[in-house]
């Protein structure tokens, strides 16, 4: 694996400033970490990963989801947006063609025309960066990946990906050609650096951003966006409920490096001022086109919340929770008919086909409670949405399923079995689950323990909760908890689904905790500021940073040190040791071989 | 159930203080909770409750730790100590006398007579409550819980806990008499309120607490005593390393609402100044009379650290992490010698039986890694925790049995298999495990994880872990997060368990959660002061606390508002709202009947 040279100082990480002086260690290499890229088969397809410099002269390569913002060599501007990374991989295809597009409108960012207010709140929101005309395919063909991997083509998306995750470029290829794996990646937006979500990939984590009528502005959600990335969201998905959500997007999307999900159904309420009954599909097509245009790579559609499901909901604790859900149910009941998403969801998949953006089919029904989950309204929506899941495939769109909610422990399993069965093995991303009710401002763990468990048996992404769910919305501190959070429970379910290469992460930091290489234990941690910020609470000085102790036992005694005594005590290298030990225990042979059946003893 | 009335502001557990006015609702009833007592059999058998007032009329009554510190009755004084609750119980069972006991000396406090310091750090130091002298068996015959309970008897302390976990008496003692469950009670700590650890009763949390070389005070640990008390610790483990270690416990003991558990080796390894190759037999019994005579309840034997499995260590990442296990591991080298513990262990049950303390048999050999769990050394340990745990209940000891560590979640469920199966059902209590070495600063979570599911599996009780795990000393903050996090761990553990009674606490605060009564939803939460505040800082007014939205949709739009419109719009009652319900989905029978099997269609 070759790796480019951006250097970066072991500080940016922890500050996030893109400036400051690099520290050098005099070997020629930057202290702490930097960095650096992984070489594809042509110059412009270039793989970043997190190169970790040990203080005992090993690297360690890690996932890297913070985009050009952490490389010192890209001259970043939030005004300007990031390089069109994919641009002419699109263009090469042949498939797709500039054209005029829908002209936005006052009221795609909440303002009518009647409106006092008049206008954006102020004109500096208008996204300054270089004009475009959107893309679509050329004769309303698919141009997904799906249908690029279903003709036996490796695009340039796919091996991106397949570097990124250390596998064959052909593993990828079949996975998103059999529906097991998407790869979302809509034409109008070049920006994003490739990522797939599937089971037999490295478990995903979706932040979730978004103003609301009640707080937030535009350079909050794009601050939110580059600052959850940092930490390692693998998508982000822009909820803005609040005014200004066209423009707030359209600054998201240009800065973003990940692929940016959204639910239409939020934006066309706003349209039809929040009344749900005034919803018609015309409207919600609209703002799917006006989306698609923007560049959203997947798209939530409650399109499996139908008519007869509704009733269903009546004997629940917590009726339907799901605000996409509920808008459904609402005008499926104001006007007794069936969903016109579901009724025009084969009109929709045309639509998708044509920008590549993915389906992230909603489950409108989820439980919001333990005591509503794995209830029959929940099932019977995701049978529909097995349904749904066929004929999005029958137009070559990619599609994911989503998930609940709150689930007790005991349930958890029978989600992730009936979706792979039902969804013919599609990805599953579901929110959490939740393992308890009883804890508001730490449902972030009550959901993280739910998250882990379900991505080790299957579960393809994971959409984050913060501390703040139920309770208000998360700040920057949030949504670094709730992004370390799910980074935790979906680490630790590629550990135990045995993902290649998973341990060697877990196996480094080991190393560097029992050798006392505390300067290394940081730079490995998810969260290297707050590490380094808790030892130093107690042992503040910089020798401790080398001491061969810790504040738990202190100097006189350490069990580490122990251990390492015995090592030493038994020679030097580790054959040594080995040697060393194993004639010492020749010496309790009768007890060594008694010890192994003390019951039967 | 009939509760008492100590009346208890709201505010109360919010800010912990014991003063403040109490505010009234009108209907005579304080608002929010106040502490209650479920009257026992005899007349000073009163079980503490929290008995939380819903603003629907309705209470939901709470398994209660805090003690009497959160009962505004009750006059408590840290300089004075608890009373001894069970002082009474003990004596009239007749089996136990007073006796001088063994005289405290200064290098109990870990000071020598030659030391230039001399000393406690300050006098105030020494206990100034009630002066006692210790108790014993009269006749050497054990007077344990687990004798009782063989015998057919059923003591105050089994009806207590009864109460307390809401199941028949009789149930409680087949469980000690089996050896499936333990109530650590030593007869010098009569200020306890009785408790149960076992599979069949509600999931346990730990504290641990304790001083160390490096730094915290007396004072310090007597707060957090209380504080980990106050947020749900079940029990509470005083760790101190470092000076005044006697002293310390001595406090902490006669304030404890719960039982305090000890690794004796900690203090015996102070009394030979930190030299493991000193430790002797004789020096060990010492502290453990020492520590027995105090009123410990359970103690933490590293018996299982047999020299034979050390060599099985030196392969390993990181070696052994147990403080105890490498003290053993450490004496048992550098004399070649079969460990002391485990050739002593007949003589150390004998001890114990005579006060009624508990066995944490400890598992020294314990994973520290990710790459070393469920190996050799771990389990060769484990089946001499077997071995040794039928040794402790011919012995009439009561016994628990320790468990890892560090365990990926592909690999816990065969930890506690296992140990059901050597160790005949006795409760295994585990540290987490953390299920992923890669997140320095939050393995409370890593670990959380692990715990809710190997407690689901069948862990009685769960050593909580803090955010300072392996980098420093938790502080205030660190232990309520740690006790929080675990409390939900054991409660998802419940749920999952279907412990009776347990989904009511879910119910009631998922109702309150539906139907906007914010201050409901505070009040039954885990943690009322986090929860309040997260909400206050989005939405601080207070008619938000009653509004009907809260921040995620503002007041234009809300999934639970319109779920209740769904409601409303089809009657006011459950019955019309279902049978109105029903109307409107026999409107689509066909489809209805259809929906249930979409893919067949």
């Amino acid at each position: 694996m070759t790796t480019a040279d951006a250097r970066t100082p072991a500080s940016k990480q922890n500050d996030g400033t893109p400036d400051g002086a690099i520290p050098d260690d005099g070997a020629g290499k930057s202290i702490g970490w930097h960095k650096g890229y992984v070489q594809g088969s042509r110059p412009d397809l270039r793989v970043p990963v997190r190169q970790v410099h040990l203080t005992n002269g090993k690297d360690v390569t890690l996932y890297d989801t913070s985009g050009p913002y952490t490389d010192p060599a890209i001259d970043t501007d939030v005004r300007r947006g990031l390089a069109p990374l994919r641009e002419n991989w699109i263009i090469a295809r042949g498939d797709t063609e500039e054209y005029a597009g829908r002209p936005v409108r006052p009221e795609d960012d909440g303002v009518k025309h009647t409106s006092p207010r008049g206008g954006l709140r102020n004109l500096d929101a208008v996204f300054p960066g270089r004009p475009r005309q959107p893309r679509r395919s050329r004769d309303g063909r698919p141009v997904t990946q799906l249908a690029y991997a279903r003709r036996g083509e490796i695009t340039p998306e796919m091996e991106y990906v397949a570097i990124r995750e250390n596998v064959e470029a052909e593993v990828v290829r079949e996975e998103i050609a059999a529906g097991r794996a998407v790869l979302p990646a809509n034409v109008n937006h070049p920006e994003i650096e490739p990522m797939i979500i599937g089971k037999r990939f490295l478990v995903k984590v979706n932040a979730n951003i978004g103003n609301s009528a009640v707080t937030s502005s535009i350079e909050e959600e794009v601050d939110k966006m580059t600052w959850a990335t940092k930490w390692g969201a693998d998508t982000v998905m822009d909820l803005s409920t609040g005014r200004n959500i066209h423009t707030t997007r359209e600054w998201v999307l240009r800065n973003s490096p990940v692929p940016i999900g959204t639910v239409p159904l939020y934006q066309a309420l706003e349209k039809v001022d929040g009344r749900a009954e005034e919803l018609t599909w015309e409207i919600y097509k609209d703002t799917v086109i006006e989306q698609a245009e923007q560049g959203v790579d997947y798209m939530t559609v409650h399109a499996g919340v139908r008519l007869p499901y509704v009733p269903l909901t009546a004997r629940r604790k917590t009726g339907i929770v799901s605000r996409g859900g509920s808008i459904m149910a609402a005008w499926c009941l104001a006007h007794h008919k069936e969903s016109f998403l579901y009724e025009h969801f084969e009109e929709l998949c045309e639509i998708l086909a044509t920008y590549d953006v993915t389906y992230s089919l909603g489950d409108g029904l989820r439980p919001g409670s333990i005591a509503d989950a794995n209830d029959e309204a929940q099932f019977a929506e995701l049978r529909t949405l097995g349904e749904l899941n066929s004929i999005a495939k029958r137009f070559g769109v990619q599609t994911m399923i989503e998930g609940p909610g709150h689930v007790p422990m005991h349930k958890i399993k029978e989600n992730i079995d009936l979706q792979q069965e039902i969804c013919e093995e599609a990805p599953f991303y579901t929110l959490g689950p939740l393992t308890t009710d009883v804890a508001p401002a730490y449902d972030h763990i009550t959901s993280g323990i739910g998250a882990a468990m379900i991505a080790w048996w299957g579960t393809a992404m994971l959409c984050y909760v913060t501390p703040k769910e139920h309770l208000g919305l998360p700040n920057r501190d949030d949504v670094k908890t709730g992004v370390i959070t799910y980074k935790i429970a979906a680490h630790a379910a590629d550990l135990a689904k045995g993902h290649p290469g998973a341990q060697e992460w877990d196996d480094a930091l080991s190393d560097a905790r029992f050798e006392f290489r505390w300067e290394d234990q940081f730079n490995l941690a998810l969260d290297p500021d707050t590490a380094r910020e808790f030892h130093d609470e107690t042992l503040p000085a910089e020798p401790a940073k080398t001491a061969h102790f810790c504040s738990m036992c202190g100097p006189k005694f350490c069990s580490m040190k122990i251990s390492q005594d015995i090592r030493r005590q038994h020679g030097g290298s580790q054959e040594e040791i080995e040697e060393g030990m194993a004639e010492k225990s020749k010496e309790f042979a009768a007890a060594g071989n008694r010890v192994y059946l003390p019951i039967a003893d």
